[in-house]
Formats: C-alpha cells, sequence, structure tokens
C-alpha cells in the first residue's frame, strides 16, 4: 500500500481495483450512515445541553439556553466530508479540506470527532457519550468553542468568518505539495465576494507536475443570510460558461434526495479523482483543464422543512436555527426530537456512545483523516530556511553615509540565494501583485522565474510553468496564497506598494487573529512568519501621485495583539538586510518591513547595522554633536525621515556648532512602546536615556505623525515630544516636493529644533531665517524646473 | 433632435439615420485624426516642455527633466474615446467615460483638452500653442496635475490609481439614469482584481427600464507593469465562456491595423448601440445579455515599435516611458521626434495650435462632450433629500433608561420613509452585503424591494427587478455601487457588519482622498456624504466569534483629511435617529455612525438626544453625582461602553453615594480632538469644563482604547486619563462575557474608580473586593449557564 509523504515510491493517485468498485452500494449505505451521525452530532451542537443520546425523552431542560450556531451550510458539508472519507480510504490519496463557508462549524467538529481526530487533541472529549455530551454543550458555549472553523478545529487552516478566501488558501496549500488534493467547498455566498471571484484564477498559477491538486467545490445551496445567491440564480448554460470561462471542467451534483445524491455524488467524485490521476501522469506541460464539482443541494438539508407553516429546508429561513424558542415552545421541541430523532442515532451509536465499529471503518486512518493531516498543522511540516550570509550581500561602507544603495535591489540579491539554497526542498516563496521588478527585488529572477501556466510568448522574460515567484495583479490573492502557504508549513514573503497593501486590512485581521489564536492551543505547532516588505512608498512616487500615497498599514496593523504583531522601518541597505533576515527567521509573527527602492545614503556598515537592528533603536554618535546630554534629540523612523534628520544635523552642526544634537534611529518601531504594552518595548529607563526625561525631540516618522504620539503618550518626555510625518498632503511630484508639502524637509526640522530649544540667541534666528528662504528657494527652483536642487539631490553627509 | 435629460420626449438611444452610415467612411478619416491628435498630446504630455507643435526641430531643451507617466494604455484609451465621440454625435446619447486604467491620465487630459472642456475649467490651459504649452509641462509637473485621471480631469468620477472600482463606479453610476451610457473601460491588468472580477455580476442589479447601462469595454492590450495579463493569456473559447458565463454578449475589435481597427471598432460600437436601443425599447422584464466590447490592441500602439534594439510596443515595456534617457541620448531624442511627427501634427492643429475645425466637428458639444457630462460632476445634479421628521420615529423617554429599543430597527423605519419620500425623485439608495435585515434595518422593504435581476422563485420574498435596497455579497460591489452613485449626484447609506468593513478599507482611503481634493477645486460642486452604518458590532458577536470582532475602521478612518471624515458613536435610539439625519443632510463627507442593533436602554428623549448630539459630547448631570466639580470623570462613547458607564455610576451611587461621579457621554468622536486637528475639535477650555483639568477619568470607548489617547494627549488632563476599551479578546460568547474579558464591565469600571480615586477609605476597599467577587460569580454562572445572569439582562436604570 501506498505511504504517501516524502518518500513514497507508488503513484500517488492509485486507481481503486474492480473489487473496491463493486462494493460500492455497500458503501453508499455506510456514507449515509455517516452522513447522518454527522448532520446528528451537528444538530446536537446547537441545541442540547445535555441527552446527547435521546436515551430519554427531550426536556425544556435538555435545551440550550441560547440557540446558537449556522445549520444551514452544515448537511452539505458533512455529505461533502464523508464522500471524501470514502474516497480517501479506497485510494489513500493526502486530503486537505478547506471549509469556505466556515460557520459550518458543528459540520468539521462533527467529523473530526467520529473521525477521532478531535479527541486525540482534546482528550477531555473522548468519543463516548460523555464526549458527546461535551462536544454538543461546547459549542458557541462561554468558556468553549467558537462557531466557526477556528484555529480550535483540528484539520482547519481556514476559519472561513470573513468569507472569500478558502480558493487562495487552497491554492497557497496545494504549490509545492505534488501529493496533496485540497478539496475547498466554497459557498454561493462567498462566491459572490472580489476575492473569491478572482482565486479561479489561480489555476494559471499551478503546476500540474511540482504542485498539488485544488479540487474546487461550488455549494449552490441558493441562499445567503436573508437573499439568495447570485451563483444559484443564474441559467446553467450562464454558470457552466462561467466555471469554464474560469478553466474548469464542472461536474454537476445536483437534487435532494439522499440516494440519488450519493450515488451521484459518488460517480462524480470517482470520475474527477480519476481525471486528476490522468492529468498528474500525463504531464504534458499543458495547462489541464482542471475538472471540478457543483453540488447544489437544499439549504439546511435534512432539517425541518417546515415550522409554524414557514418553508424552513430549502430556504434562506434555514441559514442560523431553523426551530427557534425550544425551550418555551412544546411543538417545538416535539419537532426538534422529530428531527433528531430521524438521524436514527441508535443505529449509528452503541450504548456508551461510541460511533459503531462499521462507521468508524469508513473513515480513514492515521493522518490520511482530514482532521489529522500535518498539513492542518503546518508547524509539523516546518523545515528552517536556509538563509545566506547577510554578510555576503552587505554594501561597504567605509565613510557613514557617503556611497548610496538601492536597499531592495540588495535585498533582491539576498532573496535570490534564498531561493537557490532552498530549491531543493521546494519551501520558499515570494509572491507580488505585479510588482516584484518595479520594487526592484529582480535579481531572483537569476534564481527562478515567475510561475504562470496562461499561454506564454517568445518576447515573455522569466515566466515558467514552475517558478516560484508568484505575480497576479491581486493583493487578495497574493496574500491568501502565501497564507495558505505559510500555515501548511512553509516560508515566504509579499512584496508590495506601500499604500496598496490596504487592500488586505481584512485578510491580515483574520491572519493575526489566526495567529493568536493558534499560539494558545499547545498542539498547534509554530508556522513561518508573514512577512511583507513595502516598497514604493509614499515618499518616492514620482510616476503616480496622491492615491499611492499611504503610510497607515502600520497603524493598521498596530491594532492586533502585541504579541503577533512586528514593525521595521531599516534606514538603509545594510539594515535591510539585517531586518530581512531576522523575519525570515521568526515564528508566528506579522513582519511589516517598509523599505525604499530608490538609491539611499548608506549610514551603517554591516557589523553597525547589525547592532543598530538587534538592539532595535539607538543613537548614532557620529551623527550628532552631543558628548553627553544633549540639548535637542533628532530622531527618526524610516529612511526618507533619516535622510531629512542627517542632513538637518549636518546644518545644525554647521551653522549652530556649539548646539548638542543627539541623533536617534528607530529600525524597530515597537521599542517606543512601554515594555507592558509590547515584548520589544523599552522600559522607562531606557527610553528617557535614550530621548532624555526634558530636552525637545524632533521625530521625523516615515508614516502618519500621531502614532508615535500613540506608542509614546505613556513616557516622561512625551510632552516634549515634536512629531513630523506624512499628513496627507501629495501630488505627483519630486521627492523633496513631497517633504516640503509635508513639512518633513530638513530646513523645516532644522526651524523646529530653533522654535524649541530655548536661548538660542541671535544665531539662530538668522539660520531659522536662512531655512525659511531655502524653502522658498526651492520650492521656487522645482515649479520652475521640475526636478530637485543638485544640492538636495547630490546631498552626501559631509562630517 | 432630442435634447436628452429630464424632460427629454425623444427616445434616448435613437437609431442614426441612413445617411450618417454612408458616411462613416469620411467619419473614420476623421476619427483617426482625432485619433492622432489626441495621441499626439499624450505623448508630449509626457515628453515636452516647449515646442509643443514642434514647428523647430527637437532638442535637449525642449524635453523634461524627469520623464513620467504610463504611455501604454494611453492610446487605447484615446481611440475608444475617438470612436465614443462619434458614437455621441451620430446618436445624440449621453454617455459618462469611466477609465479603469486611470493611469492613462494623458488620454483624458488629451481628450478633454481637445474637445474644450478642460480649458473651460480651466481657462489658464487655453485651446492654443500656449495652452497647449502649459498642457504639456503642468503634467506630472511640480505645481501641475497628477498622472492620472484625478479628480482635477474633467469628466471623471474614477482616478483608477488603485485599481479594480472601475466596474462597481460605472454600475453605481448607472443606477436611476435610465438615459445615462455609462462605457467603462477595464484593463486586463485591473480584471486580474477581486473587486473588478466581482463587479461583472452587476448586470443581476440594473433594471433595463430604470436604470442606465453599462457598457464594459476590456481592454486586452496584454501586459501589466511587468507581466502578460491573464486575460490575454488564455485561449479565445475561454475568455468567450468566461463573458458569456457573466451575463454579456462580447464583441471582439482585435487587431493593430488602425484602419481596419477604425472600420471593425466603428462597426462593433454601432452594433452594440443597436442593441442596447433594442434592450432599452423592449422592455420585456427579462435580464437582458447585455453586449460589451472586447479591445484587443497593441500597449504602447503606434508608440516607438524598438528602442536599443528590443521590442517596445506590444510589450509590457511600453507601460511607463518608452524611450528613456531622451535629453542626454542623441539617439532617443532623434526617435521621439520621428514618434511624435509621425501623427501629423501639421494636419491636426493650425498655426496657433488650435485643432483644426473639421477635427472639432468629431466632437460633440455642450454637455455631451465626455469632458462636460454634469454626471461626473454630481453636485451639478444634486437634489436635497426630503427627510422625515425625526420626531415621528423618536421614541418616547418618560424616565431615563428604563425603557429599551433596538436603535437600527427604529432607524429602518425613518429609512423606510427616507424611501417613500424620495421614490418619485429615485435619488436614494441603501447598499449592504446581504446584512440589512440581520442589521434590523427590514422596515425598508415595507416601502422597497431589494434589487435583483437574476432569477426568483415563489418563495422569495422583497426581490424586484426595481428595488432600492442593493444586497450582494460583496463589500467592494456595495462601496463601488455607492461611490458611483454619489459621485453622480445622489444619496445612499452603507450598512455593514462593523468588523467586515475593513475589506474596504483602501477603497475608503481612494473615496476621501477623492473628497479632499475635489474640495479644493472651485469648479467640482458639492456631492453627497458616505455614510456607513456600522452595525453587528464587536459587543456583540453571539453568534459568531473572534474572526468578527474589530472596531478599528474608525482608527482607518482618522488618518485621512480632517475635514473630510466623521465618526458617530450614538449610545441609543433617539441620538442614533438625530445623527442619521445630520448625515443624510451632510455634504462632502465621510461619515462612520456606530450602533448596536439589540435592545439598548432610551437613554434620552427626542429633545434631549437632538440637544445632544448638536453638542457632540455633554455631561449627563441626571446620571451624576456632582453638582459642580466632580471626584471622578466616568466618560464614554458608544452604546455598549455607555451601559457599563451607566450601571457603574448606579453602583457607586448605591455604594458610595458621597463620591461625587460625573456622567460625560460622547457621540461625536471628533469632538474629543483639539480645535486645531479637526473643525469639531473642542477648545482646551471646553475640554477642560468638561473632562476637569486634574480628575480622573475612566473613559469607556467602544473600539481599541489607545484611540481616545491618540486624540486627547495634548489635553492638561491627559495624564489622568484611564480608557478601557476592545483589546482582541473574544470568542463566541455573551455579550456580558466579551466585556468582562475586555476589562470593560461595570464592576471593572467602578474597581477602576476606586484604584484612581484617593482617599476613599475602608469602604471603598470593601465594594472592590465586592466588585471582585461579582465578576468572579458572573463568569462562573456564564461558563455553567451558557447566559447571563438575569440581573445583567435585565439590568435597568434605577433613579
Amino acid at each position: 500500500m501506498w505511504q504517501g509523504g516524502r518518500n513514497r515510491v507508488a503513484p500517488p493517485w492509485r486507481q481503486p481495483n474492480p473489487g473496491e468498485r463493486a462494493s460500492r452500494m455497500t458503501d453508499l449505505a455506510l456514507v449515509d450512515a455517516y452522513w447522518r451521525a454527522a448532520n446528528y452530532l451537528s444538530a446536537g451542537q446547537i441545541y442540547l445541553l445535555d441527552n446527547p443520546l435521546l436515551t430519554e425523552p427531550l426536556t425544556p431542560e435538555h435545551i440550550k439556553p441560547r440557540l446558537l450556531g449556522h445549520w444551514g451550510t452544515t448537511p452539505g458539508l458533512n455529505f461533502l466530508y464523508a464522500h471524501l472519507n470514502r474516497a480517501i480510504r479506497e485510494r489513500d490519496v493526502e486530503v486537505l479540506f478547506v471549509t469556505g463557508p466556515g460557520h459550518g462549524g458543528p459540520a468539521l467538529l462533527a467529523n473530526t470527532w467520529l473521525e477521532g481526530s478531535y479527541s486525540e487533541n482534546y482528550p477531555d472529549v473522548p468519543r463516548d457519550e460523555e464526549g458527546m455530551r461535551r462536544l454538543f454543550r461546547q459549542f458557541s458555549f462561554p468558556g468553549g468553542v467558537p462557531s466557526h472553523v477556528a484555529p480550535e478545529v483540528p484539520g482547519s487552516i481556514h476559519e472561513g468568518g470573513e468569507l472569500g478566501y478558502s480558493l487562495a488558501h487552497a491554492f497557497g496549500a496545494a504549490f509545492d505539495n505534488p501529493d496533496l488534493l485540497v478539496a475547498c467547498v466554497i459557498g454561493d455566498g462567498e462566491a459572490e465576494t472580489g476575492p473569491l471571484a478572482a482565486s479561479w484564477h489561480g489555476n494559471k498559477f499551478l503546476d500540474p507536475a511540482r504542485d498539488g491538486v485544488v479540487l474546487p467545490i461550488l455549494h449552490l445551496n441558493g441562499y445567503k443570510i436573508a437573499n439568495p445567491a447570485v451563483l444559484a440564480r443564474i441559467p446553467h448554460e450562464e454558470l457552466d460558461a462561467l466555471l469554464r470561462g474560469y478553466g474548469y471542467a464542472p461536474h454537476y451534483v445536483e437534487g435532494a434526495d439522499p440516494a440519488a445524491m450519493h450515488a451521484r455524488m459518488a460517480e462524480v467524485l470517482d470520475g474527477v479523482l480519476d481525471e486528476v490521476r490522468r492529468i498528474k501522469e500525463s504531464g504534458d506541460g499543458e495547462r489541464p483543464r482542471w475538472p471540478m464539482i457543483v453540488l447544489r443541494s437544499p439549504k439546511g438539508w435534512t432539517g425541518p422543512s417546515e415550522v409554524d407553516g414557514v418553508p424552513i429546508e430549502g430556504t434562506w429561513r434555514a441559514h442560523q436555527v431553523p426551530l427557534a424558542g425550544v425551550r418555551d415552545n412544546p411543538e417545538h421541541l416535539r419537532q426538534l426530537e422529530t428531527w433528531l430523532r430521524s438521524y436514527r442515532p441508535q443505529e449509528l451509536f452503541d450504548d456508551h456512545g461510541r460511533p459503531k465499529p462499521e462507521l468508524l471503518a469508513l473513515a480513514p486512518s492515521g493522518t490520511r483523516r482530514m482532521g489529522s493531516t500535518p498539513h492542518a498543522n503546518g508547524g509539523l511540516l516546518l523545515r528552517e530556511l536556509r538563509l545566506p550570509s547577510v554578510a555576503a550581500h552587505s554594501v561597504e561602507v567605509t565613510k557613514h553615509g557617503t556611497t548610496t544603495s538601492e536597499p531592495t535591489r540588495v535585498l533582491g540579491r539576498l532573496l535570490r540565494d534564498v531561493m537557490t539554497l532552498n530549491a531543493d526542498e521546494k519551501n520558499f516563496r515570494l509572491f507580488g501583485p505585479d510588482e516584484t521588478a518595479s520594487n526592484r527585488l529582480d535579481a531572483v529572477y537569476e534564481a527562478t522565474a515567475k510561475q504562470w501556466q496562461a499561454e506564454r510568448l517568445p518576447t515573455d522574460e522569466h515566466l515558467e510553468p514552475n517558478g516560484r515567484v508568484v505575480e497576479v495583479l491581486s493583493e487578495h490573492l497574493c496574500q491568501g496564497f502565501l497564507e495558505g502557504y505559510l500555515l501548511t508549513g512553509r516560508h515566504g514573503l509579499f512584496n508590495c506598494y506601500e499604500a496598496f497593501i490596504h487592500i488586505v486590512d481584512s485578510m491580515f485581521n483574520q491572519h493575526a487573529k489566526w495567529l493568536g489564536t493558534s499560539r494558545k492551543l499547545p498542539w498547534r505547532r509554530s508556522v513561518a512568519s508573514l512577512n511583507y516588505l513595502l516598497s514604493s512608498h509614499v515618499w518616492r512616487q514620482d510616476h503616480n501621485g496622491f492615491s499611492h500615497q499611504d503610510p497607515g498599514f502600520i497603524d493598521h496593523v498596530m491594532n492586533k495583539k502585541a504579541e503577533v504583531v512586528r514593525v521595521y522601518l531599516p534606514p538603509d541597505t545594510n539594515t535591510l538586510l539585517s531586518v530581512a533576515d531576522h523575519c525570515l527567521r521568526s515564528r508566528d509573527y506579522v513582519n511589516v518591513v517598509v523599505s525604499g527602492k530608490n538609491l539611499t545614503p548608506d549610514w551603517l556598515g554591516p557589523q553597525e547595522a547589525a547592532l543598530h537592528c538587534a538592539r532595535g533603536a539607538g543613537t548614532w554618535e557620529w551623527a550628532g554633536t552631543a558628548d553627553g546630554e544633549p540639548d535637542v534629540v533628532l530622531a527618526c523612523a524610516g529612511d526618507a525621515p533619516t535622510l531629512e534628520v542627517m542632513a538637518a544635523a549636518a546644518l545644525l552642526r554647521e551653522h549652530l556648532p556649539e548646539l548638542r544634537v543627539r541623533v536617534v534611529n528607530v529600525v524597530d518601531l515597537m521599542r517606543l512602546q512601554p515594555e507592558t504594552e509590547h515584548p520589544h518595548g523599552m522600559p522607562d529607563r531606557e527610553f528617557d536615556a535614550l530621548f532624555t526625561p526634558d530636552r525637545p525631540v524632533i521625530f521625523a516618522y516615515h508614516g502618519y505623525p500621531w502614532l508615535i504620539h500613540r506608542l509614546t503618550y505613556r513616557r516622561a518626555n512625551h510632552v516634549n515630544l515634536h512629531v513630523r510625518g506624512y499628513k496627507e498632503e501629495g501630488t505627483t511630484t519630486t521627492p523633496f516636493d513631497m517633504l516640503v508639502l509635508n513639512d518633513m524637509d530638513r530646513y523645516r526640522l532644522v526651524i523646529d529644533v530653533i522654535d524649541r530649544v530655548p536661548g538660542l540667541g541671535v544665531r539662530a534666528a538668522g539660520l531659522r531665517q536662512l531655512m525659511q528662504d531655502q524653502r522658498t528657494r526651492h520650492h521656487t527652483w522645482i515649479r520652475e524646473h521640475g526636478e530637485d536642487l543638485p544640492e538636495v539631490r547630490d546631498w552626501a553627509w559631509p562630517y
């Protein structure tokens, strides 16, 4: 028998032998029993506090006080799970189940309990009567388990609460997993969302040879919360054309009669898996027309067909709890009992509440159980990434700030080596929405190509069916693919224009919540961090303009759990390399790294950079003029602000040499917070030592200035903190004009110093006027010549 | 001749007479000339500082120092604009042009200048040689105009910088505009995004009788920035199936030879407009198969075919500036001159730089020019909304906080009346992602239905082809539709689950930027505000759980220009009504209103509510125990926090009657900011009077607590401010458990008071212990019984 996994020798998509086929009739009776069991356990979770086996007549005391949960989608999920169980057992195939309608939590809880996966992770919910009681009681119950397919559910990489991402997650899971089949159930409600609509095209990025299989199962149960679903209400020919247009060969399983539906589903699933095997074995290099399944079944299938004279089954009214007020309404209580008994629990469970042995025989065993696949607990499969030496890529810095380099271009060379070093392991990918070259990471194409399974032309460059860079003009897909890839135990990085990363704000939310919850589950193993590289940032948008200017993703990220989020603003190339190396080694975080792509002064040598990044924030003694206590602190976070602060420091040294200036640079933004708020937070003592307890601090920050206040408002010296940053001023203009428009240019920073340090006298007043004049001069020059003055463009640190 | 507009008598989709058809050959020469003129003007904008008519040989001094802009998509846009001009002139049809590839700014600037719309709005850029020089110079030039189809561009409602929203905007513009044709150009890059992929289904929400026409024009130029586009690289049959699956009848215009393309485009466009007329005239109630156009033309069409031996035209390399370094590279300069002269400018413009009269004759006149349609400057068409009396919907409050009502349910009745009062004007719509009933606004169905053009079943409720509620399970579509509707001069409201509004964070960004820029343009008239009603909020997620908990949209909104954003947190029903009334009357804002849907105490009577909302924040004297200066301030913003603060105030009054407590409620969150930061900001004097200069303030806030610190860090009493709010703790649980998990329950608030007011003595210590015990008691009870203790569930203000 084929063992699967890394060292398999047998072909992965085994054809069932004729004997197995002949036994299908028996099988289907068993599949039906399994389905009934799962349906029973699902309804039980929604309704029952006690009396789980219905050993006595149902009374109000057995009913939960608050009836919560989503019944509508659940029987369809159970149906699919049971049929997949049969196929897995027959073919010994590895299947990961992705539940698009994640609110159908009862289904997955029921099935993983049935197959034993649940109790292995939660021994306090064993597979017996007491366990069933606890399974029922805990569902949507305070102190129990949530109603969705949350991280608490074994076998899940997809919570499904916010609809739209199932198919993208499925593709991400299938990448570089040639032996894995990802069965992805898509609700017809979810199918209306944008991210899902775009995800169908994932098949243009999947290599039949190197990647696994994604089997989309569009579940048309016809309704959302309160409306019909669009795809359920278009003519068959339109739906069929649409799915074929997406590049699939759809197979339809439609109806309501269980026996007929079982027969049809088995036939279709066998046909589909045969076709998958044929595709996997053919390997002709052409993009295959992957099969998919459309399951059209009633919403709330097998539940009450009518309640109080109103139709329920097959309508939107079955979405949540089909029978309400059961505790107080004897007729509803009676109807619930009839409904529950319709599944004939006594045929399914023995007197101790254990599933009968013939039922258990349907479920696969060990890690072939969908609730126990290691792919759904990716940390089990995670291998360390082999990382190149940062030193090999560092830029040499003999004198601070006198040479320049393009930070992301150098990072591209490091990422190229990451590609090469892990080529055999096939566990690292780079994702980008058509911006990888624009963000200057194109050195990676020396080591790999962009994955592309659509048509190719001779003029194309760097497109291959099996490239390791995924470029699709959808931030949603980049994020969804990467999440699926990471949660199944691999590594990756998403590079994106800074402004447009907001497109995935809500996806980030959900992933951060997933990580936050997973960290509390002892059986969930650590996965690689989700790394964002945000470039083409707010301060350099020569080609674009106002719509491309938004540094607020950092603010958004900061609302999530401190133990999950990290934000880095490396000021130059060597610090970017150090930060990237750190992020690629980290686990269970979301790392946000913001870095420009344009020529930037090399402030720190490799060792200095490593030390500075390890500290996260520190004084650049060589840049300041204060030996001990300064008169003023010039602080900066981000590459553009650092350049301006350095230029301001140079101006002050030239014009007010007696002023003691300290220059502080912050790489790790979390350092600014109190240690009680974030694991990276600085103790007050350290903060005061760096920023002084009482001197003016002029802080030039990459993003919206108020974030710095939010992070530091508890600090002693907060009252003296003056922050400059982006304040929603901008258009298509020169880099320096952007700084002037937002009052963060070097001249403005010098003026800020003069305005805040008391007693500077008449020389300072003269300097202030000079700075004003310089601003005016630049303003005029830029508008006349269309470019920045050479003295700004070519400025280098003069000391 | 048909005059169009509101009082038209002739049919809107006039058939051209045979004589007009016969003249097509002449027309097409003219169309080609017009196209060449637009192409010339587009390239000129990217390259030329001077010598706009090429009256002398091109020298480096004529070239811009920074070469910026996107050439690739531009000739295709120009091609479409010219052909639409012909059709508009022939048929006298009203067309709004939506530029999906908004980075093709040069095209729209060129065309509006050619037709005269531009100079009418910008008299300093006249239609002559000097005007052409300025048109060229200003493009992507400091102090000039941005590179995209930004608000500065006449005829635009769509900036297009962030790709994905063109088709949703087009549908929004077409709603309730039966005589309007919205020609929506969709780039093949944009077509990969999720929002665009979902938008195709907008045709299931468009009534051929009452709404206008959306004509999607999919522009396959084959490439994005650095990659081929997916839809350009699938077989014709797949693309055709996909578009038919979306419900359209695609017509193809494919090629590169201008003459052949002109003939084909004219034929297709005439056929399409004939078909549109047939559909508009048939009115058989069936969803029509709307026609659409696929234009497959080379990227950078008519530009340099090769530069330095590398192919440019027809490849991704034509995306931005096809010829670089023109100032320094004589060969490139020569090539540029050849390219520009290939358009034969001397045939197109007279010696004064004015377009020749025959050219001008192609453009429509007056408001039929696409750059002058009032639909693109919606304020011109905006009518006041007729609003019902708030008093008629208010709930009676004889004693504060003793009755309860469901705020959004009552609001639903007000919205129902808005529907009725404006039924004739057809200028108000409600949008929601399948959540309108869940958010309890379903009273609106007494006045109108949900718009639905897909199949209907007898069991369906409230679905009609011409309903005024648009429900589609895509926040992107709701937002995009509403934006298009508002920017064309109508009114609306988007109701959404609070957590999932983050899905449109980036769309909000772009709309807020659009409004911010529009406010500075004197010729742009005010449009109705974009109103969000966020319900099913973080504190009540009994059915769902952690993934449905995120109050951070407020934080996100706060990063945009203060003059554009408003945030309201009405604590009860009457305040919600007052706020909604205010928002529906307002202009040019984004209003965010957060309100629960569950039973909530009625704190304020109608008059009190109106006064409180007008103030935005104030003391509830009747709730506190302080006559003059208080010992402590209990502040709250949001319905759940208000309830807890009131319960805490009652506990303090009972147990520590000598403590002087002031209760402050904040409805308008912007009031907390300094007046220098926001137009609604409170002066320090007023803030100090409300929150005291030196007493402890315990602030219970609806969202993430740090936002309150961000808003108040400059205030004198900030040091004494202690904020409770949501801190990312939650699951599927009871309402009170949510409060306890996040330390915002009434007992915790009392403890906060005791811990912060000095000298309370031994009685307070006893109370503190009691509160601790209560928390424990509740915690245990909830986990045992699965519901909240009746004393919490049924609590009412006792004084």
